[in-house]
């Protein structure tokens, strides 16, 4: 696409202008994808942010008058708002509108929407996998998603055209597009997301509860490792509650087999196996090797 | 000190010349602070390639070699060979140097070294917190200290002029130095390096267990946090399997914390507790704040 294309959706609403959602706004219109952008959010503070910042050309609060004449609704919320959303909106969706969202779960997504939906719309469940540990329509940038992936999951009766526009829409903002089904994808996001995000949670809890005189020396000596989690764990709490609450059985059932595996390394220190930890931290260090060979550090 | 000025210590010996070891050699040959360094490690072609990067001036395979007539002698091995070092040393050293390291556990290395440490030499016990997920002596940089905490944890009776000695070795390496005492240290480290890898390096190694078919995704789709612990992960095997074996009690108590606090956790997301999760995960975002705050990233 060129100057002088014609835009690839003429009207898109965003339900959601948090780091994500002002992130693919200001995407947008960079490269000119959208004829006009609508922004939906719950507080109007953050509708005056997201205007003033140019993220989106109009504002509103209420889901159901965003989503009038959109060509595109991309719900950006928390995923534990969709179904309210769904509900709320369904009524006034267009006729051959796309229905996509941004949510890290994509089973419990599909669960929620597609209750509500018409028919007569495209519901392309997608995943950007990018963000900060930042909030809010401030912390958005038009650069976020360049060189990542973003899944898709469509249903089997997803209109191929429909994936097919989400697809360009999240290739001109930069990213790798890749398909696969919400069971698969909600699998592999628990390994390499929910799990170390439950993880860092945990472990600043952990840190947070230990005497108040060690505190401020846990802050200055962070640079050991400990830096890392609080970065993870300082990401958006509403988000990642849902998160949790939406891909329960498959963190629960990773949680188990990594308490399992932790236990192992408790009794294996407790007894001065010495082998046991540097079997372990061997393996460890060729899974690293895996990860910088798929170009993902 | 300026061009000129005399060194801090006519010989040093490096006893592991290792990314630390490889990194302090480097940096005292910039800054000019050591007359001659003569490296020690197990194998010839580890001494070779520090000969030929000029991190050492000589090199041998026997530490008791390596120390005679060294005014400062510097352990950089995994801490877990610290005993048998100074056992093999013990009666090579020069009345009046200076024996330190750089392990990251403070009692256990006072334990071990102490006993065999004639009482004309001075213990200056340290841990310069630094590092990177890489090994060896190619993995050496002179500015691997520059901005980073050092600790000292002497003891009660250390001669106050061998401390001072340190205190400007680390600080010319670019480092801020601090003095506390070696139990102290050893819990604060727990808790912001050691008990953050052990929960990396276990689940890298849950990770690691799946069924094959998930692990080009896991590897692919990395970035969603996963990345973050594969490198922590990565680190050096021996010498963690060392710290761990080395501080286990301080270890373990913390362990025992952090399970008792990912079994609420679990329980939440079991019964979708959703106030909890994000109670907790409000919590932990002020946790980063603190970090931010002590400028610790």
């Amino acid at each position: 696409m060129t100057k002088g294309d014609p835009v690839l959706f003429d009207r898109v609403a965003l339900i959601g202008v948090g780091l994500i959602g002002a992130s693919l706004g200001l995407v947008m219109k960079r490269e000119g994808l959208a004829g006009r952008v609508v922004g939906c959010a719950r507080t109007q503070a953050t509708l005056d942010k997201a205007l003033e910042l140019c993220i989106v050309d109009e504002a509103t609060t209420d889901p159901a008058a965003a989503v009038i004449e959109a060509d595109l609704v991309m719900l950006c919320t928390p995923v534990g708002a969709f179904a309210k959303t769904a509900a709320t909106m369904a009524k006034r969706l267009k006729p051959g509108a796309i229905v996509s969202d941004v949510g890290s779960v994509k089973q419990a997504v599909i669960a929620d929407l597609l209750p509500f939906l018409p028919k007569s719309v495209h519901l392309v469940p997608g995943h950007p996998i990018a963000g900060t540990e930042h909030s809010g329509p401030e912390a958005g940038s038009a650069d976020l998603f360049k060189g990542r992936w973003c899944i898709l999951t469509p249903l089997q009766e997803t209109d191929a055209g429909a994936v097919k526009k989400l697809t360009t829409l999240w290739t001109r903002a930069g990213m790798e597009v890749e398909a696969m089904d919400a069971e698969h994808h909600d699998m592999v996001l628990a390994v390499t997301s929910h799990l170390p995000h439950l993880i860092a949670y945990t472990i600043v809890g952990t840190a947070f509860d230990l005497e108040e005189t060690i505190m401020p020396e846990v802050f200055k000596f962070a640079a050991g490792g400990f830096r890392d989690f609080t970065r993870i764990a300082a990401s958006d709490p509403v988000m990642w509650r849902d998160i949790f609450l939406k891909n329960g059985d498959a963190v629960l059932d990773l949680l188990a087999c990594f308490t399992k595996d932790l236990d192992t390394i408790k009794r294996a220190i407790h007894r001065g196996d010495s082998k046991t930890l540097e079997n372990l931290f061997m393996r460890t260090r060729k899974i690293r090797k895996g990860v910088l060979e798929a170009h993902q550090d």
